[in-house]
């Protein structure tokens, strides 16, 4: 189904340590490329053997493409933006799992954190309280601005996956049952969009070598076609697997942010720190509120909005019910998914 | 990869007056069924084997779903609407096969148009001139409002297909490989919704019987796995082959106009008749440009637009270039897709 038929290794001691050395990233306040992360410190001695790009491409890693007659290409789906109260009330949130699929999709989710802390080599100190893992943001020790750009990536990649598979699954579905949709695709098509622009604008900051990159093919590979065929047998299923995801990436942004306010975070937290472009044309970031902390803070509610519209899809017919939050309501009040961490249950919203 | 593996038949003899056999339609201005088309007022004393739902049921195909909270779910991309003038200025066009990928796209839209023909059971005299058959629009004799039905559906049910897998492809390319993809996303998926949104307009009209969804279940097994595989291997031959299709639908388009302003579609020309919702709001189409026609013409500069896309599209790098319609020019003029249909060459707008 994909060209990329990379099987994903399992990730073993060796492998740690490389995936860390692959996030190679840029601090514009300190110009010049610096390598950080616990795992590469203890390897300094040894050759960036995974890293493909030198300090001097980075910046250009994918410029906007200007032509004789193009001067740019705007993002061509609007971002809706958000008030400052949505972004700022964001939680971290956990919705007990009910059924058996919860379950699953739950322990699913597990795992995958599981594999995600070893491969980017966190220390025991560097975990939350096991018991919370979605809702505990303290830890002993923080992690550092390559620890974290790993974990953004690497969600990101993968997060652009399940919205895309869903969206594409129902068109054919509307297209060949002659079916109306009501609503569902085009915030499936939006949310894979939106990953994708978080995605880009953490390669604006970054710099993944070799290794990773054969790392983010396998895990499409895998990823894709598991998502794709459970979509076509269980898509109430995928709708709860992507709303345990989007808690796990809350409970991500939350952290980083609340480490980035006790000071743990100092190359992002630089006055002279600038975010990318991209994100401030996407996001229409205002003058004076562009730093790093503010752009997590867009992409923390965005990720909040992806959470409770996924667990309130799982909750709803899949084949009948409108989606709730592109729908004009009788009393005129759409619900807010961001501000429903859960998800809203069928009876509240259909 | 589909859930739908029916495989399609070679249409028959027997198949073909099956097909025409298996539209109905409702006409507004003489409430009621009627069932016309040449091949069923030949088999006026046979049953209607092939039709599932009976006239009563027809009004509420698949009714705009309202709840106990939800009024509506508008569409929740907004059409981008035309001047009376871009809709009036479309002509059937041919772009000219250059290479021998064009050629192969060519020849296979050819055989579809031929198989086309046969299903719907086209007699000699309703064809066109077959040394021009995508521009040339007289014929002797017209077609049914039956025929054109079972035309509309099922090029539409067949043009939402590519769209929707180019859009897919290159999300999940931008994904893995981490790179930019410059537009060209939005507008695949975009045109997708689109011919899904053609697709249900004539549902409103018209009620497949079991044989017909049976044919459209197999047409999209076939050739979503056909698109998906050849635009993974070629993207531009998949654009170019699309730029052929689009120039079916736009001459298509334009015969049934034509044949409806020389009087010999009496059922839509019919003062009464009246336009679907589900069209209204999406094109907006104001008061008092609501018949058939005018419904028509939307549609037809929508194929336009799709035909000069994807011929530009067939031009360009498909790894570097920039979507041109969405980009921002020096010059600050846009191409126009609508009014090309051959396309835009590459040194023309990059
Ligand atoms: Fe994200
Ligand atoms: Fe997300
Ligand atoms: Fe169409
Ligand atoms: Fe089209």
């Amino acid at each position: 189904m994909l060209s990329t038929r990379v099987q994903p290794r399992i990730y073993s001691g060796a492998a740690i340590s490389n995936i860390s050395r692959t996030v190679a990233y840029l601090s514009h306040a300190q110009p010049g490329l610096r390598v950080a992360g616990i795992a590469y410190q203890q390897n300094q001695g040894t050759p960036r053997l995974f890293s493909t790009t030198s300090s001097a491409q980075l910046r250009d890693f994918f410029p906007s493409k200007e032509t004789q007659f193009i001067r740019t290409t705007p993002p061509a789906w609007p971002h809706h933006g958000y008030t400052e109260d949505e972004m700022t009330k964001v939680v971290p949130s956990h919705r007990p799992p009910r059924t058996v699929g919860d379950r699953i999709a739950w322990k699913t989710i597990r795992f995958c954190r599981w594999a995600m802390d070893k491969a980017t080599g966190l220390e025991p100190d560097q975990q939350v309280d096991k018991k919370n893992p979605t809702t505990a943001v303290a830890a002993v020790k923080p992690l550092t601005e390559a620890q974290w750009l790993i974990r953004f990536v690497f969600l990101e990649s993968i997060a652009g996956v399940p919205g895309m598979v869903g969206g594409m699954l129902r068109h054919l579905r509307s297209l060949r049952l002659l079916r109306r949709d009501n609503g569902w695709i085009e915030t499936l098509l939006e949310e894979s969009y939106n990953e994708r622009m978080h995605l880009l604008t953490f390669m604006k900051m970054c710099e993944p070598g070799f290794f990773m990159k054969f790392m983010l093919l396998g895990a499409q590979g895998v990823f894709f076609n598991a998502i794709f065929i459970s979509y076509l047998l269980a898509p109430r299923f995928i709708h709860r697997f992507v709303g345990y995801l989007e808690e796990e990436a809350v409970h991500t942004y939350t952290r980083c942010i609340k480490e980035m306010d006790e000071g743990c975070l100092p190359k992002w937290t630089d006055e002279e720190f600038k975010v990318p472009d991209i994100a401030i044309s996407y996001w229409k970031m205002p003058e004076g509120k562009r730093t790093m902390r503010d752009l997590i803070l867009y992409i923390r509610a965005d990720e909040a909005v992806h959470r409770g519209v996924n667990h309130t899809f799982g909750n709803l017919s899949q084949r009948e019910d409108p989606n709730p939050f592109v729908s004009v309501y009788k009393d005129g009040k759409p619900p807010s998914a961001a501000m429903k961490p859960t998800g809203f249950e069928r009876e509240e919203v259909i």
